[in-house]
């Protein structure tokens, strides 16, 4: 029924993708990642290296992985059940030669045109060194035209690029997975303007977003968003893949609080998007179609950003909860009680906690008895004594309802930070325990902990689950602590925990996007029609290509 | 330079629009706005109305427009002084016969296909009487399978159609233009799911936005929009519209609160998008598109939104201020202050205020003297106490600062009403003071009274020109007051506003749409490649043209 109405809809699959899946994948089907394919050879001693040290070649009729890759899954250690097939590097991108590079030179000048080995092998590798690329250059643009000259250049020659920014992502979005040409806008950071009255900020892509918030802070404002990454990661980069981060309870995500754009198409083009207002309805609002697109749509060259003023009380509490049904209801409870100053919902299990306990120097346990559940309640407002009886009093009435079983409030800065040492501490004690399969999930929130049961009843004894997160966003991180891996456990978790998630309308990335890693595994989440209008819109902004390819969308869906 | 760049781009101007205007238009520039064409021709005694009663003929490269979209012109007397081409009906478009409507009543059952006059006429019109089409049929779908079988055979036949709600728009964006089947969802009317712990509510496009409200109050949530229309307007209409109404300034625009929607596009291709997630970010979100597209890229079909607890407390105030620089700062100190219960921050100038008290009976000022703005200044939190001593310090602080020149809060609800009134009521006044030019803009705050005063001293003693509306939101309701319309005048006024709003970066349509009425405007608010953008999209999605024809977009980019 859905191929007949894709099949109908020349629109849709009109660049030749025949194999387009036309259900979410289970168990059974074919291709489930691309850490599959690898394992899958390895279980049978049958993972080769091919002489050209470009691609796997494969009989099946889906993209192919490259050799570096296949890095990641040394990494992980996955061991799936199904067989995946592998990137293979596009043949109709061009190679670099001398005379581009001239060009380039030409542009940019002599030194941002970087051909040096030991800065492209850090281009070239993400963070967690779990991604490599192969790019012999790398571009740093110091404005919109040059990003806009080098893009026109690209395209009419067809050499594949990758935008990069701070390069702190989780998926292998923002390196190169071949020879793509690395187009970093780090040289484009100046604030181009604030406005005090709208607290509206304009930037360009590169600013780094702790600076930012530093030069905000001087006018008494805050970013809407705020993140682990914030010394490293760029503005741009930020809008490129829609980042989540600590305050979207608060202040929403970036499809509400960037107010315009600027970007650069695949061909060169600018597309002026920059508006500064709240309240605009003249036309399709074009912006969000570069939030989030991981760079594959455009590059995005400048940012205009709702910016929040700061406020000068904020409180922390640290609550048990006896079951995950306290939680939800403590969770409906503050979003009422608390709800305009509230700024933080977390929340982690026992499993957790005593992770924590076990693994890290000098943290306690806040409340005096161990329980089931533990809530980190922050609260965000402008008067200090006001917000802190509110805070009190809820807690108070909480404990009344039987919703809480203990709880405390941090009584200074130091506190504050022990608490906040236990959420955040997890995933430095989760890396001592041993090894770990890590899943990010967004879930309707009274369906979180259930995978939790769920997967804890399926592995028994072989492993520990733990489950922790925003839980006031519906995201959670599922964590899975063994002694070592082995290819059993990871059979009983993958593919469950994406079939799980998909059956129960959730996201298997919530906040970090698909890039390399996970763009195969789209159909978990969105819909055949769905990623296939994506690849429309693709085809439409990047006819051929060039932009960040083999990312996002399955590669399945570009076979030229 | 830019039309370089456009021819260049292929995909971006394959469909024949050889006139893409390549520029903000300024006074001089050829086709300024609907209304201007008949005008034109009236000034010169040459208006004639073809004897076929379907369009006028024009030498002019732009569209045409249709007699009907002429009688707005009665009203508004708009005397322009450019010349504007008229909107002609797509020949390429089939005519409704026999077959159709058995078709439809095979599909949909008899009593849901509407051919009945009475019931027509209304549908064909808008609520304020300014736009008529003469459509024949109005289908009456029950459910998204029925709406996908409509749009699926009106592809196929190259019917076109206009997708209807509770039909309160103000640009005529839900009425035919000529003879398209109407397709009104309002039998879609079912909550679908509510979840209380998120606040997530799912249901179909046709529900009321007050029932909406009734049906949440229930459950101690509200809807995170507010319109003056809500007893008639859909969710729908609103998510297609991106309406923005009295809730924006505390909880964000629909891009941000919209989780999820199902959309029916042209081809009959239903899209889920329907996610409930506040995290999600697998592939691009494509739910954006639909949101403000106004029925031109797809039927909306249901909704996923994020709903907002109920808070108690709700204060008002009524305060004075000296000068518009005051009315700014205030605003800054406001956010900062009261920033997490501040809900409304409403401003008027002293000619709004004159002339409620002037037309209006019983009515009287609330602060003791004149002063040359007012400003209303909402809360809504959890607690009434702390809430109202957080107001009172902040008026307090204010007054000593010397931003506030006098101001009074509501003891009870009666006279919260009063203050309310004087706000809501300029528009009444406005109608009982003679003739008067609306116009709906966003603009940066600290411009927003910069246009009241340069138009004030362009027209002297000519008229009475009055600001109001939301400054926290930068949207500005800038009218005109005249004993009568007259040409002298609105020559004066327009292009000189859309051009000063162009200028400035601002919005010539802040919250309304384009509908029929600024299609053609566009250009002031946009720049020429993202508007070739959106027709690209527009094609994309709807190859046929068929979806909302002759509106949002300017009629000569689709020109077959």
């Amino acid at each position: 029924m859905m191929m007949q109405k894709l099949r109908r809809s020349g629109e849709f699959i009109r660049f030749g993708c025949k194999s387009l899946i036309t259900s979410r994948p289970n168990k059974n089907s074919v291709s489930r990642s691309v850490s599959g394919f690898v394992n899958h050879y390895k279980s049978k001693g049958k993972l080769f290296e091919p002489s050209d040290g470009n691609y796997y070649n494969t009989e099946l009729h889906h993209p192919c992985i490259s050799r570096n890759l296949g890095m990641l899954l040394q990494k992980y250690k996955c061991f799936g059940s199904s067989a995946v097939s592998l990137i293979q590097r596009n043949p109709l991108f061009s190679s670099l030669d001398s005379k581009d590079v001239s060009y380039f030179k030409e542009i940019l000048g002599e030194k941002n045109v970087i051909e040096d080995k030991e800065r492209l092998e850090t281009a070239n590798t993400d963070w967690m060194h779990k991604y490599k690329g192969s790019s012999k250059l790398m571009l740093l643009p110091k404005n919109t035209q040059e990003v806009s000259q080098i893009l026109e250049y690209c395209d009419s020659r067809r050499l594949a690029v990758v935008p990069q920014g701070g390069n702190t992502g989780l998926v292998g979005g923002s390196v190169p997975v071949f020879d793509e040409v690395i187009i970093n806008v780090g040289l484009m950071n100046k604030v181009l303007a604030f406005d005090e009255v709208s607290g509206v900020l304009v930037c360009e892509a590169g600013c780094i977003l702790e600076n930012l918030a530093t030069f905000l802070d001087t006018k008494g404002f805050i970013m809407p968003l705020d993140l682990g990454a914030k010394g490293s990661c760029h503005i741009g980069g930020n809008v490129s893949t829609n980042a989540g981060g600590l305050r979207l309870i608060r202040y929403g995500s970036l499809h509400g609080t960037v107010l315009g754009l600027e970007a650069v198409t695949a061909n060169g083009n600018v597309l002026d998007m920059l508006g500064t207002l709240r309240k605009d309805n003249t036309g399709y609002d074009l912006k969000h179609l570069f939030i989030g697109s991981e760079g594959s749509l455009g590059i995005v060259t400048k940012v205009s950003i709702l910016t929040q003023p700061k406020l000068s009380s904020v409180n922390l509490a640290f609550i048990a909860c006896k079951d995950y049904l306290s939680c939800q209801k403590l969770l409906v409870e503050a979003k009422r009680n608390l709800g305009e100053i509230l700024s933080a919902f977390e929340f982690l299990d026992n499993n957790s906690m005593d992770l924590v306990l076990n693994h890290l120097d000098g943290v306690r346990n806040p409340v005096s008895s161990s329980e089931n559940f533990y809530i980190l309640i922050e609260t965000t407002g402008s008067d200090e004594t006001n917000d802190r009886e509110k805070l009190e009093a809820f807690l108070l009435k909480s404990l009344e309802k039987g919703l809480v079983s203990d709880g405390v409030i941090a009584q200074d800065i130091n506190q504050a930070s022990s608490f906040w040492r236990i959420r955040e501490g997890i995933t430095e004690a989760l890396q001592k325990a041993g090894a770990v399969y890590k899943y990010d999930l967004s879930l309707p929130v009274e369906e979180i902990y259930n995978i939790v049961n769920d997967l804890r009843g399926r592995l028994g004894d072989l492993a520990n689950v733990m489950g922790y997160g925003h839980l006031g966003d519906g995201n959670l991180h599922l964590n899975i602590s063994a002694a070592e891996y082995n290819d059993k456990l990871l059979g009983l978790i993958e593919p469950y925990v994406y079939e799980w998630t998909s059956k129960h309308r959730g996201s298997i990335s919530a906040e970090h996007g698909l890039g390399v890693m996970k763009a195969n595994e789209i159909f978990y989440s969105k819909s055949p029609e769905t990623v296939a209008l994506m690849a429309s819109i693709k085809k439409l902004l990047d006819p051929k290509g060039i932009l960040n390819p083999y990312k996002v969308l399955p590669h399945s869906l570009f076979s030229h």
